[in-house]
């Protein structure tokens, strides 16, 4: 399975590429300048001994089964735009940008109210019809997908798309630790998004690195 | 410390009077109808043996330091209206209610968009000026409550007024198993108010009472 990564010189997009690469997927750093692409990956290549390469963002999704949105709010619509000929009916999507009031300049402790409903609703608008979008990955703390260790949080994936959800589950946990929870549709991606912002309020508030977890389901919850 | 629990015969409402009447604090259930307010404080008082009685719910915040909210969103503005004669500068109004769909007859996995931003926002326009509003308790499930064990559930607690959001942590801690937080201003109320519509959902999907717990901070953020 390859998964390309938008945006993936930051450290969400990074560390997730570090995570899977260990976990023997092969990796495509996506940046706008193919050159920082190649460098991040050959980095990461590196440390995980995995298969990591990098490309030009839409040049990463062309050969990609899965592209992975790792983008900051404010050039979100604008980068759909851009990767749109390069998006295929097979392929999914997964959305991860929050849509944070600090894109505007305002604080990242708030969102901005998205038309749609979501910055993923807004993804699923500006797709190609059949490429399936999956809302997940808000709420892990990048600070800790850079390291070695177990992430402490849970992953909601949320879609409209029920075999593309799973595949996304699948994905979340191969990073160790993490548990994938069903969030329902694509529209409850507005709350994923949110808590996001709550979570960076603890953050400033506590200097920590927070995540979340579901309690009081049963066990099959987490792996189906 | 005595708590009125207006609404308080519904599950969220007795679940916390059972918890607190437990841990020692004096409870007056509030009810529409003030003898059923009386048996469901019968009730819990034989259950617990604590100190609990019942009232009309006006009546019940008359006397109260801590008045809980926990109403269906339907009839929260007109209850607000109806309380207002009997709260005073010096209480501390604590806003458990959710905007969930379902109180104009749509899904509880959604809420209604509140023109101030939350149920909570609207309690703060609606109290008489000096009464501080506190949001809490929305994520801890009720039938959870209702039995005896410790709640795997943390509290997160948002206010515009910093001594009585450090009260109702307090007074959230006096349920075993629960931590408190710090969420920040009432304004993110509705993240908290909106999680539980998540939370609905996972129960839907996976029969469970679902909570959440935060990970990855100090303990220091939980015990302050």
């Amino acid at each position: 399975m390859s998964i390309a990564i938008v945006g993936g010189t930051g450290p969400a997009g990074s560390g997730l590429a570090s995570r899977w690469a260990q976990a023997g997927l092969t990796i495509i750093i996506g940046s706008r300048d193919p050159q920082r692409a190649s460098a991040r990956a050959e980095e990461i290549r590196r440390q995980t001994g995995g298969q990591v390469s990098g490309a030009e963002n839409k040049t990463a999704c062309e050969s990609a089964e899965i592209v992975v949105l790792t983008i900051p709010f404010e050039g979100h619509a604008e980068m759909l735009k851009h990767l749109k000929p390069a998006l295929k009916p097979s392929q999914i999507v997964v959305e991860t940008t929050v849509p944070l009031a600090a894109s505007v300049g305002g604080r990242p402790t708030r969102t901005l109210g998205v038309w749609q409903g979501s910055a993923a609703q807004e993804t699923a608008e500006l797709v190609p019809q059949g490429v399936a979008v999956v809302a997940a990955f808000h709420n892990l703390p990048a600070g800790l997908l850079k390291h070695a260790g177990p992430v402490d949080c849970d992953v909601i994936v949320c879609s409209d798309h029920k075999e593309a959800a799973h595949r996304v589950r699948d994905l979340a946990r191969k990073i160790p630790g993490v548990r994938a929870l069903d969030g329902g549709k694509l529209e409850n991606a507005r709350i994923v998004e949110q808590i996001t912002a709550l979570l960076i309020g603890f953050n400033i508030r506590h200097k920590g690195l927070s995540g979340l977890r579901i309690t009081g389901l049963p066990p099959e919850a987490y792996d189906i």
